[in-house]
């Protein structure tokens, strides 16, 4: 059996990766949700997944004796040992390119990443009309979303970025999530597309459970006093 | 054929990445390198890089009419087009602990990142002793690459990371060139790795091209004045 270490849902953002790919693809897989108490050495947080991972960082996926960390090598490995699932496009062009946007998401998206954190149950739509006023490269880093998914979803038809779901729309989820709360203003088709990837059971099941938390932590939460 | 875009080999560590897999494992390919100029909206460098792939940067990919961006899509594309070149480990766990380390790397060590820029030709091991003794974090970034290096060393005897040559040691050629140039500290079994890696054909020849350049660019220079 497959154990995902995970963080809080409404906050971890890499955490919602595997997991929506997990539940969307239909592998079976256990869950350990650590709580974020904080990131210092010290940490409940720390002490857990550092006994497990070497990064001491959520997410990892352990499968018997492997450790596998970091959202996109978990990818790879769940994609190389569920060939059935076709978690990645089955054309290796397309492909390439799932793996050369993922890549991209990995690595930058900083602004959008530092501004917006991800906050599931928050209603930030105020706080995100002051970002999208001020924060110029918080609106460069929307419009390459914009330039890409709309690219995509014209060159496959969608309803996902390459046809069917995969991996790419499940690094995707967490900036829907961002995109949603802070309510950037978008082109009506990629609200459509941010909606649709809202919609898909993994990614409402994630929502769903990260709205029954409750768990206000101030340390991820540079926008409100409490809930 | 296919086509690699670069930029400085200087300073540019995520085009050497590429660039030593390719060169190393004997995959025939065109360079295209283009100058750092700035990195402005309107420069040469951006029109150039923009004019092939959506996000501006280096390195890119070309083969045929596939634009492939960013380091690791780059890496795994290869190693599914060149199967016989084994790029990645060919036992699965070993496969999957590569792909774990090269994510890592894509997104952190980022203080070693942005404290030790990548440049080859310059002996900065003065400002080395000043980041040593006051950045925590970079002491933090060295000591994980300390464990994670000595961990597989070990388990898999060297000389590389996983035995022979893996993308992962071209994932962190860059790396071993920030600790030479500034001089950190290390046990002398990681200078070891660190000069075995330096010695590899493919780094030997980027870090040769590197010393051959020649063009100072003060942007990447936060320790210089001039060469």
């Amino acid at each position: 059996m497959l154990h995902l270490y995970i963080g809080n849902k409404n906050y971890s953002s890499w955490s919602m990766r595997p997991w929506v790919l997990l539940r969307q693809a239909g592998i079976a897989f256990d869950e350990l949700r650590v709580r974020f108490d904080s990131f210092e050495a010290g940490s409940e947080f720390k002490r857990t997944v550092g006994a497990v991972s070497p990064t001491g960082k959520v997410p990892v996926l352990v499968d018997g004796g492997l450790v596998v960390w970091d959202t996109l090598a978990i990818a790879e490995y769940l994609a190389e040992t569920h060939p059935d699932k076709q978690l990645w496009p089955a054309d290796p062009r397309a492909r390439a390119r799932a793996r050369s946007i993922c890549a991209e998401m990995h690595s930058g998206f900083t602004a959008l990443r530092s501004h917006c954190p991800m906050n599931i149950e928050a209603n930030l739509a105020d706080t995100g009309a002051l970002i999208w006023r001020d924060q110029a490269a918080v609106r460069a880093d929307v419009q390459r979303l914009v330039d890409m998914w709309s690219e995509l979803l014209q060159e496959h038809g969608g309803p996902m970025l390459f046809g069917e779901f995969t991996i790419a729309d499940a690094y995707f989820a967490p900036v829907c999530m961002r995109l949603h709360s802070y309510a950037l203003p978008l082109p009506p088709h990629i609200t459509d597309y941010v909606q649709r990837v809202r919609a898909l059971p993994g990614v409402r099941a994630w929502i769903d459970e990260a709205l029954a938390e409750q768990d206000f932590r101030a340390f991820e939460e540079p926008y409100r006093l409490g809930r």
